[in-house]
């Protein structure tokens, strides 16, 4: 990480974030939010589909109205670039301009603009950076039309894994690797860029999605890490029977004893509530899903999740003792789903964060940054792996996202992209 | 009740017995089967669909073979009548012939091949009975076409009944009015009878689609009643939040807090296994019900039984409690969805089968039969209302019905048949 403190860059940094244009900002989210925009407020622009084409066109234009050049890698993922003194490895910032197949205008699309709208605030302050800066669209942060999530950022950083998504499918049986070919052959103007090229730092600015910050009252959080993750499948086999004729003690009742592993598996998850462990049994097949037939077949789905990777690994052990002493008459199975580790941003990345938040709260008259632990997946996650990085949230209106009220106060929104001018010109120097 | 315990009657039931004939039943039931048969073995004959229609055609026929008259009411349920000596009210036996979607080659077609493979042996036999005899396939008792099930018995005991079940629509918007004019329309030739007429009693012969006697080693059942059933739904309106992003103390997780009732409940039932009390929670529905969100929303049923009605309206006002008394962030509601009292045969009646029983497994050397309450509903249900009734069961291999893998061993369905002649002689009076 390339850290400038000097008294000039520092400066810099504050009239970069005094240039950050909060109608000008309104305007561009609302834009890009066209594209795919739904009647009920939300957004529809699943990766890769013609609307994210469209608006992947858009974004092009924009950025070179603002005097960047653009690139895409084979991932298709868009770089838009403000030229530097020296072409040292640039500073990365930016996010994802896909949604869920139901989204809301922010999650992802935030970052986007945020980016532009700090490369506008430089130009307008007539500020030259050292490095480079770089605003990225990720293509697929969202996984929902191509599994898995963060296809784009993953594939950046480790480009052997580009192959394999290329063959994933979408529920019409399109590939990954077709649609992609698509969207590359659509930009024919913009040049190819190496995947893996050497980046100085990435931050990323996101909505949280959750409900720490708007809890409690803070307009700007720096992320510190994000949460270990483990998926499990159980699978619990009895007998589907004829609710009114089978005895109880002669039933493999598959529902009765999922329920009984559920209530224990919770109940043990309480103990560890106060150090974050979290855990959603979310996705529930029952069958035949009868009212009058004992449940035959059961799936459902464990979600854990933990900063504290150890802590995650000894309840995953829970999980699976719990599963192999099962004494009842199904027959009960786990399976592995997925399993990614913690994720801890280099201390001297949310150090240069919170300082920025902190330039941009105090000139506010808010509260400083909240330093908190993002529990979903960010492209940020690939990218820590690749060069510094870290993330800056701003609050979720209760919490909601993935859906078309997600909604943050804009004055807020501003904050961050405030906090963001700051800490890009830090890190590229000036 | 007429019962006709003179010595003639009863050598003439004995006589019927010796009658009955086990390959005429295998053929028989093989018979019927055939309308719908399925590659797996089991049958689809969903009621009034073409394939039933062609099957009453069928039944109709071969009563008129064996001398019967038909004819068919308001409800399109199908009557074969062995005259008697007088026109006194007639005895009934049968069942329905109309099966789940995938239904099994016994479940109620063994009633009505039973009734005609009693008729039989009586002729054979050159028995005169003092009253009619009348075999019936009762309409719709599946439900799963048209709910609710027993349509056509419950419309036989109470005619009011048949103008909402008319309306009722199928999966392809056909009204049941519609089907059932169709039906009667298929059979010009059948002359129509009166809903409700006045019947001496009623015998019903079926599997018994549960593993007591089977576990019991006993081939012949007198069910004595029919456990009383409460239907509930309990809908519990949380808030669907991101697994990662939403800690564990602000979360209105409507799968978690099903659990907890789910499980409380459970323990709660098993205060009363040896009571009788069964209970089963067999059909879920779980919003968005994906890995990685919160629940917001669950609906379950619960499906409540037992031969002791107090206990059960005790075990439901628990439920009430336990809903009412919910603590937890998400919303609950409990919605009663049906409710039927216990059905208690009466005692002549159930002393009549057990002589009939007893004298089929004796002359086989089985042991006598066992008396058991019926956990499934039946069309004897309905006519408990109208006259003196009750059920003769044989077993199912391992308790499965309502599946392809539906199956009694010959032998213990002859007996049933034996058991069914003898008792319906005995109350026709010979």
């Amino acid at each position: 990480m390339s850290e400038h403190s000097n008294e000039s860059t520092i400066a810099a940094a504050n009239v970069a974030l005094a240039h950050v244009h909060s109608e000008r900002l309104r305007e561009a989210l609302a834009a890009l939010a066209h594209f795919g925009a739904r009647a009920d407020g939300g957004v529809a622009r699943q990766t890769l589909t013609e609307v994210d084409l469209q608006a992947r066109r858009f974004l092009i234009d924009r950025a070179r109205a603002l005097g960047c050049t653009v690139e895409a890698d084979a991932c298709a993922n868009l770089f838009f670039r403000r030229a530097g003194r020296t072409n040292q490895p640039p500073v990365l910032t930016g996010s994802h301009a896909d949604t869920q197949p139901v989204g809301g205008k922010l999650d992802g699309a935030y970052g986007v603009m945020a980016g532009l709208e700090v490369i506008q605030a430089l130009n307008d302050a007539g500020i030259q950076t050292e490095r480079p800066i770089e605003v990225v669209a990720w293509t697929n942060e969202e996984g929902s039309r191509f599994g898995p999530g963060c296809m784009g950022s993953s594939a950046f950083v480790e480009p052997a894994k580009l192959d394999a998504y290329r063959q994933v499918l979408d529920g019409e049986k399109t590939s990954f690797g077709t649609a992609l070919d698509r969207a590359l052959q659509a930009i024919p103007d913009v040049p190819r860029c190496a995947l893996q090229r050497p980046m100085a730092a990435y931050v990323e600015l996101h909505i949280e999605q959750g409900p720490v910050l708007e809890r409690a009252g803070v307009p700007l959080g720096v992320v510190t890490g994000i949460q270990s993750v483990r998926w499990f499948r159980v699978k619990v086999t009895g007998v589907a029977a004829h609710a009114g004729t089978t005895p109880m003690d002669v039933r493999a009742d598959a529902m009765a004893e999922s329920i009984a592993l559920a209530h224990r598996l919770m109940a043990e998850a309480r103990h560890y509530e106060d150090r974050q462990l979290r855990l959603t049994l979310g996705r529930w097949v029952v069958a035949p899903n009868s009212i009058n037939t004992i449940a035959g077949d059961v799936e459902f789905t464990v979600d854990m999740r933990c900063v504290d990777g150890e802590l995650l690994a000894r309840f995953a052990a829970t999980l699976q003792e719990m599963v192999a002493s099962h004494a009842g008459r199904s027959r009960m199975v786990l399976e592995p789903v997925f399993e990614r580790a913690p994720t801890h941003f280099p201390s001297a990345m949310t150090a240069l964060l919170e300082q920025a938040c902190a330039s941009a709260s105090a000139r506010a008259g808010q509260p400083a940054p909240l330093q908190l632990t993002s529990g979903a997946f960010h492209d940020a996650m690939y990218l820590a792996g690749h060069c510094p990085s870290a993330m800056i949230f701003v609050p979720s209106k209760q919490g909601i996202s993935h859906n078309a009220a997600e909604e943050t106060d804009h004055a807020d929104l501003v904050l961050g992209v405030q906090a963001l001018a700051h800490a890009v010109t830090r890190l590229a120097g000036a």
